[in-house]
């Protein structure tokens, strides 16, 4: 992770599983970011103990209340992320917050899929608007051209079930309206990374691996249990992270960093 | 198109453009289907002039209400084209029905996003669910176990624009919910191939061309027109369903045939 110094990052569902485990990992690095904003649905939840304990202990970790499928409720985060950085912008912007409900193909419903994808896609796409200001001042703040997340980017939290062309578990799991928003997901990140280059932010979708989360937990009785720990997930990541240059935005990686297909 | 022999076939979004075409052309064989159902939001508006001539000289075509944002309104669409089909089943879904706007993606917002998705993407699952009864009646009537289109099958609509791994168009228009619909109406089709299998239902997505509708035609004045006709495209689609096979189930081909990337 030597290559990965970034003065600010913002990580939405920070307040458990994966979410948790990059703030965690963030915080713990030899040199860690000058700000990280934790954004969760409820900062005064139950679910948001951890995070409260962690906020005691790290003066540079600000718990920022977001409802990622309220436009309102992100307009007023980056509003309250711009404050704290003063006149600086925002280097890396991790879509992670997500859901999913485990349907199978005949019990999907209107409502289902709308919920999941205002979540799963929507969600990123707002994100992006938002803090768009604040990613393009940190990468003309950042020396030379080249993308990187040092610089500026958005990571958007995918899945290899969200591959088209390998979709993985789908005896385990139909999950119709989880697979559709992240292979729409995907689709976002390509259109970010298409659009956002210019700004000199870089865009990629990341697969975590199948980690032992509420989510990734959450499976029937038959299945085999999840392969990989949060830490081993979130370290894995952030070395790819590390990794990111010019001709990786507009990807698709697993926490390996190898490419997963769309 | 020797090989398309098909009893009965639904076509939403039938009232005009490519849907209207394909109405047409089937009407048009040499062995016309016995049922042609033509799938409309307003049977009676103004908009259906050219369907309503064509019921007027044609008696296999039916013109069915539907609205494929409205589970109930899909539901009695089902039920109705059931009563006209007696015991039989119908072979052929094809939805067509689709929407965009031309927004960018800066201004895209949450309402545009999930309108499309809507129309777009849990349309064509909603009306998969529907229409399972009947795929799987016509499929059990047909002879041998291979997968056709003349057996039963779901054709779904998509577009170049929803392929993530080749983006087409993107300096003339980002339409970024239209193509993240598309995208997760490829998953869908996966889906659907995956699902369906076992009751003998093909399930494919088509790429219909650039082609001269009203969609297609919505271009900004730079653009170059739509190159090619709905007539072109109807034929070469219909050539393409006439050759689907076992191995074409969960693909996504263009209406000449050739295989595109994800």
């Amino acid at each position: 992770m030597a290559g990965l110094r970034v003065c600010s990052v913002l990580v939405t569902g920070a307040n458990r599983g994966i979410g948790l485990g990059l703030v965690r990992q963030f915080l713990g690095m030899p040199s860690p970011p000058a700000w990280v904003f934790a954004a969760c649905r409820d900062p005064k939840g139950q679910r948001v103990q951890e995070l409260q304990n962690l906020a005691s202990k790290h003066p540079n970790l600000v718990i920022i209340p977001l409802e990622v499928t309220d436009p309102a409720s992100i307009k007023a985060a980056a509003a309250r992320v711009g404050e704290h950085l003063g006149g600086s912008g925002l280097n890396l912007l991790i879509n992670n917050a997500g859901i999913t409900k485990l349907n199978s193909l005949d019990n999907e419903t209107l409502e289902n899929m709308t919920r999941i994808y205002t979540t799963n896609t929507v969600g990123p796409l707002l994100l992006g608007q938002a803090f768009l200001p604040l990613l393009k001042k940190a990468a003309q703040g950042s020396p030379g051209s080249a993308l990187s997340c040092s610089k500026a980017a958005i990571i958007n939290m995918s899945s290899y079930g969200g591959s088209i062309a390998s979709p993985s578990g789908w005896d385990l799991m139909q999950i119709v309206s989880y697979r559709c928003s992240k292979a729409a997901l995907n689709m976002l990140t390509k259109c970010q990374s298409l659009g956002y280059r210019e700004h000199g932010i870089l865009c990629a979708a990341l697969h975590p691996g199948w980690v032992q989360t509420d989510m990734g937990g959450c499976l029937p009785s038959s299945a085999p249990q999840p392969a990989v720990t949060v830490d081993a997930s979130v370290r894995g990541m952030l070395n790819v992270l590390s990794s990111l240059a010019e001709k990786d935005t507009g990807t698709f990686l697993d926490w390996q960093g190898k490419v997963v297909p769309w």
